[in-house]
Parts: structure tokens; sequence; C-alpha cells
């Protein structure tokens, strides 16, 4: 509730349109829904007119297919992150038109004729395994419509692969670089550009890698300055990130 | 090395204006000083204009001296971090003019006639520990030439404390949040803004905080999602990424 | 054994009432029940009133229906927590008239005009997927007696969710707050409230969350100071806790 | 800020003794003062009558010294954490009357006068070598106006000690059990009394303590059911939680 | 080898009974056989009388039925542990008369009139799910000869349980304490005894418990002097180190 | 690419063989192939004649089959570790003539006239438990060309069946030691010859093992200096780094 | 309080000697003094003959004082661990006749005619730097009446330096084993001998050895089976132990 | 003891040459020297002609003394790592020659006519503070009789400043990587060679660095394959290893 909205309120209480008590219970009225097991937030959507994002892991069918035709049927739109393709089946059942990104695990309805950005974000994988958590994070940028570049299996191993697209990279305005293992591509990426690199740990490895704190330690300790790090496998987060940058 | 000096180097071999051997050599010849103990990147800085930063600790008192010397005698602009003031005492007597951000630990010499951003960078704190910290970040995005806007002591536990000064923190392009303890002031403010945040966990607390372990683990797994994390401390690097974003 | 009971005891024995030898069978007479694989503890619950509790996890079908067969059969309450549908079919084959919660995972035998207590018990989720835990809290502190108030899904990141029930919040005895991920809504609501909030941490959350981890260390280094903290999903230690501070 | 006081404050809107605008600023006056470092919270304490707490760790002799003189000014109690002895010997000098617990590390200015209550907390240490995390949570209680019983170095591998004075802290509403090296008092005092128990970790001991982590998790998994933990050598959060607990 | 076989070899070889050459052989000859897969070790059983025993887990089907034909064909007695049903069905078809202790987990052939120990090995549980680890303790003690006596769900929650038996248990001359969760049992028991107790962590309990971490530390640093610990759910290792002590 | 490759390039140019464009053209032509999911390297193997190596766990089967029919399209050799029997059977559809090594889990096409290393590689085990991770480095380090010994359930509890095989270690060029549990072995061996150990930590053991961090550790603090370490079950890279020392 | 002096005391009781009041406040008499910050326990001393012991670690030097007084007092051996000199000069003025082992960190004031045991404890160090723990093992074990073997500088490294005092180790009752880095001299004398092997991790060592971490790993997953473990630099668990068992 | 050793003493037996006794007591008598505190093995020493190496961390200035003087005597050579300079001061009182590298803190009396290998070790850093353990490492293979090229400074941030030495260090035969932070440096270089890569995580850095873990664990997980990896700021080791392999 902006400081505006207050005042317009207590202006209406001073001119008497609204009685003190009807004051309070409109202060009280915020903007969101309350479906029992979930309260959706329709603040921010509101004000940014981005879709409302629902975080399907951990919630029954039965909830997420709720939540989904709740949203759908105020008009506003919406994006499953760690979906299963379950979910999609029961979700599709009554909000026809939703889309399936399987490798993505996201379910969404959203706006078709979002008009991209601009400049682009690129999304830059070490290894071929890391591809399902680039796909989270490409998707999820597309969806809030930003244009995505993308850029597999450019692991520091054979380094020439990471140069070869080095240009393409450059000129992205917001790069996110997606690793497992020892998670040494943010460095190296963040020592080569000067744009804000978000860095993804992923739990591709094996034994000391830990299950990602290998390359999330590694990214934490980046000896380049321009890299920020999220949760491990947290390709939706990134994407929204390099979102809100890019956008800026 | 970008992709017109290569063509442009290629059609000089190519017109006879240098030879073969020549090319082979200005290629090996990249934009660095090697002072034996440390080898000074200039690359960053002439394609930037961003100063040069090194990293005083693990470095003897007379390596600082020496890179700064170096430094300064090539007419750039240089900022030393996690500096002590034996450094900066030792570093003025060859570079005068130095200047010394005590809680910051920082040590620069900066073109005073830097145009500020416009837009602002928000500096926030949970608490008054953080501050050495939160300096540190605020000095470094100052002296890379961005406007600052510092609210200290704004925890969760007096959480209208933050409420307090939610329209300033809305106002600035990036924000930093610095926290220790269980770092929650990232979450709660990543909830209410529409900005990246840049959370830096500190190492303010005790027992079961782990040097800063805790504030680190929330922040990675912050429910908002607008939220990227640097290393416990690192108030550096949460203003250089700042400044990154603040001027895109 | 209470002193009163060993005067007297004694004062058998002086008054020839019982010999020696019979009084020292006595005092080895412990109130419990020994099933070979299990030794039922009657202890607490003739002194206090409150039903006999199980943790089934870990224990055999015919473990956990043998002790609530003995139990029942002794005319005592019993509730079995972390059981599993399959225990209490078998379970309702020889105690008919047990009761199944199958979100709290929780089987019991009480007396259905049990009187709840004036004040309540909130329990609180920052998310959907903290429910469970949340439920297995809520039922058990009913199961003891304790009028609960459920509100769920009212984590930081909108924080007018939680504004929104901050009333009645308040209006609570004891606050239990069960959240995953980074565990920040123990600090907020802690701070708002002059309650004793006890927080439980979920394994809700992924990545850096580590098995709930982030949420234990966060709610134990809390900035607020009137929180405590049980294990990671330990919604039944929850549960108990607050029935005895709300019976107190 | 209650309900009734934002009614109130719209009547007074409606009723023209304030204009809309003092109204937004009113709302906007939240109950702290800014010292620059640090935002004293007077909030809390105008509500509930507790003095204001300061914890000193981390912050310099000046600001601890400004925070007391300031509230001092205000005519408010305060409670000084973590201290050092330097720090009460500066405060002292400002702030006449102040009192030190060497032991417990705290400086006072509270009223003398303030009424113990009725009942009872009980402080039991395992150790000799607990103590001073144990007069942290005794004194805390105390100056927070609660009746305290001290019961010291009863630790489990010589159980008749703590059994000898099991009916004093049967008799107590809190218990605080403070324990280090494998914590197991806390699990033992929670299977004997049916009271609730608030553990605190200390990091007494060597080697895998690891600091007060191994107490730490035996008391999160204690299998006795009324007990709940703080952090580590946390003995202030112990006593406040237990006041809270024994004033309900 | 001894000292006395060296000699013996050694005065063979100076009165020409054996060639140099045939001493250098004998002398690589050790009391082993090579299976390809496995070496199995004669060495210990020919000294000891012990039967051999075979870790059975990671090993396939075919490898533990190899293992155990060759040493039942040898004449020798065998035990395998961390066994499956499976396993024993296999080996029960070339090695008639093993027998299955499915709780154990334990395959044997061992000889039927071995004399058991005059003195007791005591099996502790603190709970009815740990008695798994503490039958495989308890029949490998028996296997080996001891005679075992169990004492089952005697956890410090309900401390009378244990008090009940502590008689008997002191009556032993080794004492096995096998607990999960916060292990607070090790404690208590080596409090009250004046034998040597070895604690046996298990992977019981959930959430802090870390599959046995808890219980381990908790156990490692016991303030009672006469605990030793073996690994988490290490049955075996505790009932062969209570074999070794009970048989000095 | 190499300075004379450089060399040669600029002369053509000088010599107007090719245009400056058609230089940079072949500058950014580095020998990999991009099939979207993957970017083949064949720069390595240009160089060493080393096969190409494809990690196949986290792919598909689609992306394994695909890999292994380009690589061979192009006439190179091709080993893919930590495959799946499933994968196999697949690639053996599109790569008539490739292999399976089942226990070491490696589908290889390569020469079948390479000439083997005089010198020989050593790989010994502890335990029978760990001859997977042998066969994974025994397997890669033979298809690379080296002879290779293998010395199986070797470990330190009987320790004479490691002394039986010592001259045949000591023969060898590089050992490489395999080791789960307490990982002694590796210093015992370690101590015992003059040639390169390259320990593997595995995941045999259950309990305080974690997963192989324990031999692990024990491994990298080796009171042995001539050992150096992989990653935890890493055959693959013992056998591959063997095989660079044994053909220097 | 054995069975039979209840049985005592209740016929005292039946036979009217004293009366049921005093029976009450004899039961409660327990054997241990309260000097407020210690409760010094005269329990397992009365029934064994062992000297009381204190751990000095953690305890100030008046607190250290006052009891060793106290304890003399009584006529009661004494032994305190983890000492300080210090400590040891303040006793002496006290406790006339008290020694000092400095490098043990003990001080003790016992009977010098105690008769030693026939049979013998081994203490086996693998280093130089192990020293300490190893001498406060074996003074332990010494103060309390076992002879005792020192080995010290025995490390795998250098395989035959063990070797060659094998013998020695094989005929002494109980063995200690103590080691820092990787601890495998555990693994490797527990395979060579057929008696309980005590081991002791200790903080020797640097990097991946975390304060003793790696080697406790190593310890409680070693492969020889009669191996159990004490805390990270316990040199007095160990010497306890022992002589428990030495003495059985 | 090597085979044709064991052959001919067991011929000299055979030919009355000497006693069976006698040669028991040959076959006891191994090569080292016991000073009591440390028993020095002359073992490898008199096979390979490598100094005695020492390890004085945590020994008494008086043992390194002590030790040094005896091997001196015996006309070995000796290293000292980990070494103070008080130590080295104390030692060239009675070891004159010894000589002092501060930096590696190394002590030394070789032998001055060594001649160096033909083949180089290559020591690359990536910052200026990995500095003192690579001169540890430099240091170390030095005096083991090894070329060393040095090359500090290169860390992935600025890429370029590695390429420029990418020559050199691929014309050297063992390469060892030293690196702090996040370590990426060791999986780009081994990205870039084919000779075997050591790398030395170093404790360079804060926060998530943990001491060097993340380097640790980096390097363990490379995606390069030809790296393996000794313990935290362990030169010395990398050092002996390269030495090992560059003198096959």
């Amino acid at each position: 509730m902006k400081k505006s909205d207050l005042e317009k309120l207590l202006n209406d209480v001073k001119d008497r349109q609204i009685t003190p008590e009807e004051a309070v219970e409109k202060l009280k009225i915020l903007p969101f829904s309350d479906l029992g097991y979930a309260r959706i937030d329709h603040h921010r959507e509101l004000r940014t007119g981005y879709p409302e994002i629902v975080f399907c892991q951990g919630k029954s069918i039965d909830q997420v297919k709720g939540i989904f035709a709740h949203i759908n049927s105020t008009g506003q739109q919406v994006i499953g992150t760690r979906a299963t393709e379950e979910m999609y089946i029961e979700v599709e059942k009554s909000v026809p038109g939703v889309k399936w990104y399987s490798e993505a695990r996201i379910i969404s309805k959203t706006d078709p004729n979002t008009v991209l950005t601009e400049t682009s974000v690129a999304v830059v994988t070490a290894g071929t395994s890391d591809i399902p958590v680039a796909e989270e994070a490409a998707v999820t940028a597309e969806l809030l419509g930003n244009r995505v570049v993308r850029i597999y299996d450019a692991g520091v191993a054979g380094i020439h692969r990471l140069f070869d697209k080095l240009e393409v990279i450059r000129s992205c305005k917001v790069i996110i670089v997606i690793a497992g293992m020892e998670g040494a591509l943010a460095s190296v990426v963040g020592g080569l550009v000067d744009k804000p690199v978000i860095a993804v740990p992923t739990s591709v490895g094996y034994g000391a890698n830990f299950g990602g704190v290998s390359a999330l330690l590694a990214m934490l300790t980046s000896c380049a300055a321009g890299v920020s790090v999220v949760n491990i496998d947290n390709g939706f987060g990134a994407g929204y990130n390099a979102s809100i940058i890019n956008k800026l």
C-alpha cells in the first residue's frame, strides 16, 4: 500500500466519504486471496505486471490445480516452477491453454503477445548435465519477457569452447553461469566480462561435489568481482534476478 | 583483445606494415605489468575506466606499497581493500594523496572529480555490528562513482525501523542488504522491493552462527525471488556488483 | 515416586503393615509395562492425565499394534505420531474407535469429552509445503486439550499476509512458527509479539537448505529474543511444548 | 501500533482534530530514536514495561556508552549483555548507578523496586564451567523481575547429584538446563519434570564438541518431549524466554 | 608369524632340513587364500580360534556364496554380517546348516558346542527402533562365545525404566549401550557403572539427528569417563569388542 | 592452437594466400563440434592421440548415443565412463563394435591394435567392495594403452596380504590405491614405495564414513609424502592420471 | 545405594532403630559435597578406591584450588586433568605434596604406595607431536595403578618402526593408539593384535585434518574390528578406559 | 629389506657364518635411530639418496635441534619443513651451514653439488598471497634436485596473465598449481596441458572459503582429468610428489 493510497483513504475519511470503521476494514483488505492452504499474493503482480509465480514442489497436485484455477479466473498470468508432468496434465483440465516446458519443469499461462526486451540475458552452462537447470532459468526469463541467448557445454576443461562464444556473451546485458562440479566457469566468465554475472551452482557431479556444495562454495569465493550467487539448482531464481536487472 | 583489433593487426600484416613475427610478439604483449610477486592487470581498467583494485589481505606491507607505487606511476586510479592502517601509512609515503577509510579498511587514490550516478545504491544493515562490512560496500560503490544511501540498524526484530525507511529504499536502483545472525533482513527486503537485492552475510553473531554460515545459508535459500548472495563479509564484492548494475 | 509416597511406604513398614522385603519389591515395581520390545511408561500419564505417546517411526506394524492394544486395554488414552496409514489400519482392527489424521500422520484414541483450554495456541506456517508439520503440531496440541488457531502460508516474502493476521496471533498464549527455506518467519513473528515463540524448522526447500539445516540455524540465531527451537520437522515436539506452556 | 490507536487516529481525522497530512506524519513517527549507528527501539518497552536490551558484543565502547546514555536520559531501564568490564567502566562515567555482573557479563540500570514473581525459574548446569552462561541466564531473568533458583554442577555422570535437587527443580515454573559436552542433562531433566525446559548448549568441552555443536544437536534431538533449545552459550535468550513464560 | 616360528625356520635352514630358497618361499606363503575378488585371512583365526568374519554389504551374492563355500570347505567357522536374506538363501544351497538371524542380518556356520563365558555382556538400547543394531551386537557376541543379557527400550526420557535394570547391568563385565537421537543413555549408564561401556550411536531419529551424527558426537563427548565409541550402527564392532574384553 | 600454427596463418595472410577476413574465421574455427546439447572437443585428441572421453552420467541415453555416433563418424576413438547397460545397448545399435565393461561401467570403441606400455600401473584395493571403482581405473588405464596389474582385497586389517604383493607393487611405475572406510591403505602403501601413489577414496562403508568423506580426509592428510588424491569413487580420474604419468 | 543398604535401612525402620522421617533424610544424604560452584562426587571413589578426578579446563584457578583443598581435607586421593602450571602452583600452596606432570598437564595427590598391575597398558603414538596426549593417557593410567609401556613415533609411513615393537605391544593387555593426521595407525595396530585397542585421534596436523576430525573419522570407520574410539585429544579418557579394562 | 638381502642372510645362516639367533637379531635391527621422542627413519634415504625430511610443526625447538644434530652426525642430508626462524637459529648452533628459507619456512642441510634434473617442475600460483605455499613447494623440489620454474599471480580472473605463460608451463614435465579462494586455476590449467597437475588448495581467502575447503573441494571435483590434489597448504607434499614424478 503506497503512501498516496493512504493519503487518499484518509482524505476520504476527512471528507466523510467513508467512516473510520470502513477505513479500518479497507486497511485490512490486502490484495491477496486465501485458499485455505495457500494465500495468493496479488500484490507484486498488480504493481509490476509480472505473472504470479507458484513454487509447485512440495504441494499436492490438487493444491497446484486449485491455485492455477484461481489465478487464471482472476485473469492474471501465472508461472508454476518445479512442477511435474502429472501436475501439468491435471492443471490443463481446468486451465486450458497452459503450456508445459518439460526440461525446465515449468507450467505457464502467460500472455503470448508480450514484447521481449531489446537486450538479452545469456545463459551459459559448463556441461550437458546442467541443461535442466539452465532451461529453468532461460524459460523463466523468457516468460518474464526477456530475450535469451543459450550457450551450453562450455566448461573450462576445454576453454576454447567458451572463447568461441565470448563475443556473444559480452553482448548480453546480464549473464547467468550454470555449473556443477568445481563451478570454475563462473570465475572465468566473471573475469572476461563487465556485466553482472549470476552464478547458479548445480548438484551435478559426485563424491566431493556433495550435492552442489563444491560449486556453491567456489562461486561464493570467486576471485572475479562481479559474481553473485543463488541457491544450488535455482534456475528460477537466476532467471528472475536476471529479468529484474535486464529490465532496469 | 577485441575482434576489430585482431582484424586491424592482420590487415597490418597483409599490408606489410609489420612482419608476421612482430604480430606474434604483439599478440603476446598483454596489458599487464609483472612485479615478480604480482602481475597487475591493466586490461579491465583500460576498457572500463574503473580504478585498479588490490586485495591487500595476505600481502606484505612491502608488496602493497610496491603495487600502489607502480599503479600510481602509470597515472591510473587504485583502490586497496582489506587494508590495515599500517599499510596506509607506508603507502602514503610513496603515493601522496591516498585516502584512508578506517571503518571500511580501504586505501584509495582516485579521481576527485568523478561525477556520481543519478541513481542510488542503498546499503541497509540489520545491526550496528554489521557497519564495517557496510562501509566497505558503501565506500567501494562511492569510489566507483555511485551515489549511496546508508540505512543502518534496521533488523527484523523491530521491523518498523525498516518500514520507516522503505520509501527511501524503494527509490534506489540496487539494494545491498547486510546482516549477520539469521540474515532474515534479506528476505524481508526482497519481498518488499522490485529491485535487485545483493545480500551480504556477515560473521556477526556467535554459537550456531558459525562465522556467518547461518546468515549465508538463509540468504541463499531466501523465499524472496530477487535476492543473490556474495561471500561472507564481502562488502567489496557487493559494492562492486551494485556498481555494475547501477551503471547499466 | 514422590516424597509423600516414600514416607507412606516407610510408615507402613514401621507399622508392620508390610514387611521390609515387600517394601523393596514395591519400590522396584515401577509403573511401566514390559512388552519385550517396548517398555511402556505409565509414569507421566498417571501424574499428569496426559495420554501415552508412541513414536511409531522405526517400529514395525506389529510393534505399534501391540503397544496400542496394550495401552488401550489399561483404559488409558494413547497418541501415535509419525504413523503410516498401514499402521492405522492394523491398529484399528484391535482398537476400535482410533482416529486417523492423515496429514498429521497421527493415530489417536483419546477422550472425546476433554474440555479445551480457554487460551489458544497459534500455529503459523511460512508456506503451503509446511502444512504437514503444522498439522502434526496442531493435532498434537488439540489432542492434549488445547484450542488451536491455524494460520498457513504467511511467509515473509509477502509480509502483508502476516500482518493481516497479526491481531489473531497476538491474542494467543503461545505461538508455533513453522518454516523451511531460510526460516525468517520466526524472527519476524518473534519481533512482533510478546509471547513465547516455538520455532520449527522444516526440511522444505532444496539445495543449500540441506534438509532443514538452513532454517534450523536461522531460528537458533534469531535476533528476536523470545524464540526457542525444536528439531527439524518436529511438529509433535512443538505441539507438546506449546501445550505445557499453554496449560501453565 | 494497535488497532484502537488507528481508529482513534482516524476518528481524529474525521473530527478534523488533525489533518490527513498530520496523520500520515504520525503514522510514520514510530517510537524509536536514531543515533546514527543504532536505532533504539522503544516499542516493546512502552508496551511491556521491560527494560531496553542492548547486545554489546561487536559494538565499540563509544557506541555502548552512547546508547546507555541515551536510554537513561529517557528515564527507561536498560540491560546490556555480552559486555566487557571496560564498557562498564566507561558507561558508569555517564550513567551513574549502573551495576556490573562480571560473571554474567551484564551491565544494567534497572528499577531496584521491581517486585519479583511468586513462581521461580530454575537454572541448572551440568558442570562448573557452564556457570558463566548460567549467570547470564539467571541475572537476565532476575533483572526482568523473576525469582531464580540456581543449581550448579549437577551433570548426569553423577546422576544422584541431580536427584538430590529434583524436588526443588520440580517446584519451579520453568527450567533452564545448561550443559556443554554431550548435553545429556537436558534429556534427563526433560524426562523427570512436566514443565517447559529451555535447553542452552554451551561451548564447554573440546575436540568433537566442536564449540557446542554436540550439545546443541543432542538437545535438538532430545528424546524428552518438553525441551526446546536456544543458541549455543545464549544465556540471555534462555533467561528472557523463561521470563516470558514465567510471567504468562 | 611368531618369533618362535622364525627361529624354527632358521634352525631348519641351519640344519639343512630345508634350503634357503625353500625358506624364502615359506616366508612368503602366508596363511590366506586368494579367491581373486577376496583374499581370505586365516591368520587371526588360526591363532585365536575365532570364526572367520565376512562383511557382506557391498559384495555380490556370488561373492558371498563363494567365500562361505571356501571357508566352510576348510572346516573353519564363519560369520557373515550385514547380509541379506537373499544371500542366506544362496549360501544355504552350498553350505548346509548355516543359520540366519534376520533382525541381526547375520549368516553363520559356527560350532554349536562352543561353551559360553561365565561372565556376561549387557546389551542395552534406548528405544525399540535400536533393536536391529542391538541384535547385531548381541548375536555377534553370542556367536563368539559370550553370554549376553538384553535390556531394550530403557531410554533416559523415562529413567526409572533404566534404574529397574541397573542391578543386572552392573553384574555384567562389559556393557554395550545402543542409542540414536541424542544418545544420552551412554553418559547416564557410564556414570552408574564401573565397567567398560561401548557406545553405539544409531541412525535412529530424524532432522538434526543427521543419520546418527548427533548421537555419535554426544557419545564421543560424554562426561562419563569409561565410555568408548564405535561407528554409527556398528553393532558388529561393539559385539566383537565386547567379546575381546569379556574374554580377557 | 600452437604458436607455429599462428605464424603459418599469419604468413599465409602476408603471402595473400588467404584474406584477413578468412584468417579471422579460421581463428574462430576451433576443433570441436557443436551438437546443441554438447560441444565435443577434438582438441586434446588431435594433439595427444588419446581417445575422446565422455562422462555419461547425467546425460540422457539419446545424448550419449548421439555423441558416440558423432565421434565414431569422425573416425576417432571414444570412451564413455559412468555409463549404464541401457546406454551401451542403444549405442551399440549405431556404433557396431563398441565394447561394454559392466563392472567398470565403461563403453568404448578404441583401436584394438594399440601397443601397451612396457611399464605398469598397479591398481590396489583395500576390499572386495572397492572393485567397481578399481575396474573403472584399470579399464581406463588399459584403454589408454597402459599395462595394468590388479591387486584386490589387500586392506591393512590383515597387512600380510599386502606384504605378499609388495614386490609386484614396487615394480610398477605408478600405483593407484583404492580404499573406502578409513582409507589407511594409501598411507601404508605410500610409506613402502618410492613411486607416485594416486589415492582414490571410495564411498564404501557406512555411518561415519559419510559417503567416502572419511577415506578422503584420511588420504589428504596422509603422513606418507608421495600420495595425491582424486575425487571419491573417481576411478576414471585415477586411471587417466596414472596413464599420463606412466607415459611420461 | 545398593539393595542391601536399602533393606538394612528398612529393617532399621521396622525395628524402630530410626524413625521414618530419619530414613527419608538418610535416603537424601548422598555422598557428595557441595562447594557452591562444584558438587564433588564421593560416590564412585568410596566404591572403587579410585582417586577423585577433576577436569580443570574451564574452571578458575580459585575453583581448582578450592576443590583440591576440599578433597585433600577428606583424606581422598585426587587427580586434576587439563590443568595449567599456574593452577599447580596455587594448589601446591594449600595441598603440599601434589605432583605436576607438565607434558601431561596433570596435577595429582595420590597414594605413593599403590601397587601397580601385573599386566600392562601400551601407549603407542604415530608421531612426536602426539606425545602430550599420550602422556595424559599414560600418566592417568599410572596414577590409577597400571603398569604402562610407552612406544612413541611409530607411524605407518615407516611401518618397520612399528613392527620392531610389535612383540612388546602384543604382550600388553590393552593398547592405546594415539594418532593425528589420517590416524591410520589404529587400523594397522588393530589388525595385528587380539587385544582391545582404544584409539585417540589428536588434533595434530593441518588443513583437511580439521582439528582432528580426519583422524577421528578414520578411527571410527576402521576396518579392524577391535578398535573403539574416544574424543579428540582425550588422553585422560583413554587412560581411564584402559585402566578399567586392565583391572577387570 | 629386499628379497636378496633375506637370501643373503639365510645363506649366511646355512653357511654357518652367523648363528640363527644372530640372524633373528639382524632381522630386528631395522635402519632407524631411536631418540626417545622420535624414531628417525634411515630406510628410505639409504635406498633413494633423498635427504631425511623432518616435519617441524608441533615439535619443540629442542626436539628439532636434537633431530638435526643426530642426522647431521650420520653424514646424511636433512630438510626441515614448517620450521620457525627460532628453530633455525637454534639448529644453526649445532649444525653449522644449515640454510634458512624464510618464505618457505624450510631449514636444510643438503649437498650443494647436487646436479639438477634436465626437465622442470612448474609452480604456478593464482595470487600473491599463495606465494608462501608455493615457495614451500618450489624449495622442496629444488632441494630434492629438480629444476623449478616459478609463475606467480596468474589467477583466472585475468586469464590472459596465464595464457602469457602457457608455453613455459607446457614445457615442464610436472605442474604444481597453487590457489586459494575458489581454486579454479587448477581446472583451467588442467584443461590446457597434457602433463600431471598437482593441485594445492591454500587457506587464502575468507568467509565461505572455510580455511581452504572451497578450493580443496573445487580441485577434487575438477572437470579436468589430469588433476590430483594434496592437503590444504601442503606445499611440501606437492614438491615431493612432483619430484618423484619428474625423476621417473
